[in-house]
């Protein structure tokens, strides 16, 4: 019996993980991300963490997968993004190969995520299945008969930058009227900080619910959930333009299930039900689908399942 | 060697050909449709035309495949288009089979029209494709690694319905603000009876272009190619919105192609440069894609190419 490792870099956690051929976590470490300690930090973290869940089994480890929470280079096995200093080029995949000395995999989050759920959470046996991650920004991954499809260039899966208005704000990607500048957890805390500009003393609760400072996504939610006034209208106004979204992604692929993932995901039912709404607003009353809707079974762990996942098929560009 | 049969039946013309099996057309026989005449005058028609086909030939006809020009359910190989009378619920394919006694398989003519370019046009050679056929209506087939994605419910590839606006006409399918009533041969056409009506001084070369009646898209394309004022406005017009759509398609699938079929397309690279101006305005210009975009190598074929597919997989619910 074989155990696997999994790595999940986030921008605020990251995650180590053994887990065993059946996809059953035997141990999990955590940890807070230091994004201004950079990149030689984290690396040794990772390290010491997975030479100590390696030393904690006597089964042999025999590969590992990694989920990077930002742009990775598939075909490169290297990370992309340019928002964390340090990272841009560097061959992740290559340089945890050669710390463990055993195979390693590397992805983005969005594609690792779907992968975790698709084999071992809310997207099991299905036939297609879209993950769509929401937090900061918005990020999916789509498996389609056991698969991710990657697309022509590897930008598949880009619904964060779905044009869906000629306005808004410009978004991290250059556009304009990106999906993700209107839905994502981003664009929630923008709204909320445009209220607390305009009406402060409206907002006395979502301050209180995220902890006294900035009004965060989570802290929104929690207040849309309690029926506060502002936080239901920002919540609405964003899912609004999310239901579109899920719309398009339904009318093109029809998946067995949508999945959604991601820090915003989290208010679960209160989420699903305000899609739910929209969607029966703007669905054609002629073009029937049975698409599902759901939450992340995984909840934050999709893409350390989801490394766990890669690291037991190895399935890489050679 | 074995040969098959394909029937292409659209809402002006119909086509019946006999191919062989490296998809050669060996013979096509065309005719155009008289929506008065009924089912069974079409029936009657196809018929006796791939009766005569057969007796053409003296290697063995082993399968025919069928594209209907309107909605068809795939599961029950029957035709569900509720805009022909007589055809809604009539079980096509089985009707075929016991009029010519050969295995038949029945989809619509996205699809069909799909696979036609999959195997013997534009995307020959790609690993995902998606077809998008624009006329009266706009409807897709989604092609990966030699297959067509279907969905969950059959309603894969509906493009012409993804909600692009809260604006806009109602469209055919009881929604409001889908791209087919944005960009479809039908809105050009409605688009330019509205100018017709508010400026007659200005659409003259449309209206002889158009062969003295009413405009037809197939004018307007026309008029556009010259210059005309109004025919390039309201291509443009209508274009943008497309590229919008084609730019949704991309951030979802990232496709290797994305063909364009259907009358509007024959106007070839007028269309095709007037996309790709406005795919530069809405991109990212981060999020790079090498998608090919191009219009359907087999023109008004491709459907009946497809058919010629069909047959020769037999790939049908059982």
């Amino acid at each position: 019996m074989n155990n696997v490792l999994a790595v999940d870099i986030g921008g605020t956690h990251f995650r180590t993980g053994l887990f065993d051929e059946q996809g059953r976590r035997l141990l999990i470490l955590e940890g807070d991300t230091d994004r201004q300690a950079g990149r030689e930090w984290m690396l040794e973290q990772l390290g010491r963490r997975c030479r100590d869940l390696i030393a904690q089994t006597d089964a042999p480890v025999k590969a590992c997968g990694l989920s990077f929470g930002g742009p990775v280079d598939y075909m490169r096995q290297s990370v992309t993004s340019v928002h964390s200093a340090g990272w841009e080029g560097f061959e992740l995949g290559k340089w945890m190969e050669q710390s463990l000395g055993i195979p390693c995999a590397l992805d983005n989050d969005a594609n690792a995520g779907a992968l975790g759920e698709y084999r071992f959470g809310a997207g099991r046996g299905a036939k297609s299945m879209v993950y769509i991650t929401i937090s900061t920004g918005i990020g999916s991954g789509l498996v389609y008969e056991g698969k991710l499809i990657r697309g022509k260039d590897c930008v598949a899966g880009e619904i964060g930058h779905i044009p869906v208005s000629d306005s808004g704000a410009r978004c991290s990607c250059g556009g304009r009227g990106c999906l993700e500048s209107f839905s994502s957890g981003g664009a929630i805390e923008m709204r909320a900080r445009e209220w607390a500009q305009r009406r402060p003393e409206h907002v006395a609760r979502l301050i209180e619910l995220s902890g006294g400072g900035e009004i965060t996504a989570k802290g929104l939610m929690l207040a849309a959930a309690e029926g506060d006034m502002v936080a239901t209208h920002i919540l609405r106004e964003t899912t609004r333009w999310l239901a579109r979204g899920l719309l398009m992604v339904i009318r093109i692929l029809n998946p067995d299930i949508i999945v959604l993932g991601g820090g915003v995901a989290q208010s679960g039912a209160l989420l699903l039900d305000t899609i739910h709404g929209f969607l029966e607003e703007l669905a054609s009353p002629t073009i029937h689908y049975s698409t599902e809707i759901a939450t992340a079974a995984l909840g934050n762990y999709s893409p350390l399942y989801g490394a766990a996942a890669m690291a037991m098929t190895m399935d890489k560009p050679t």
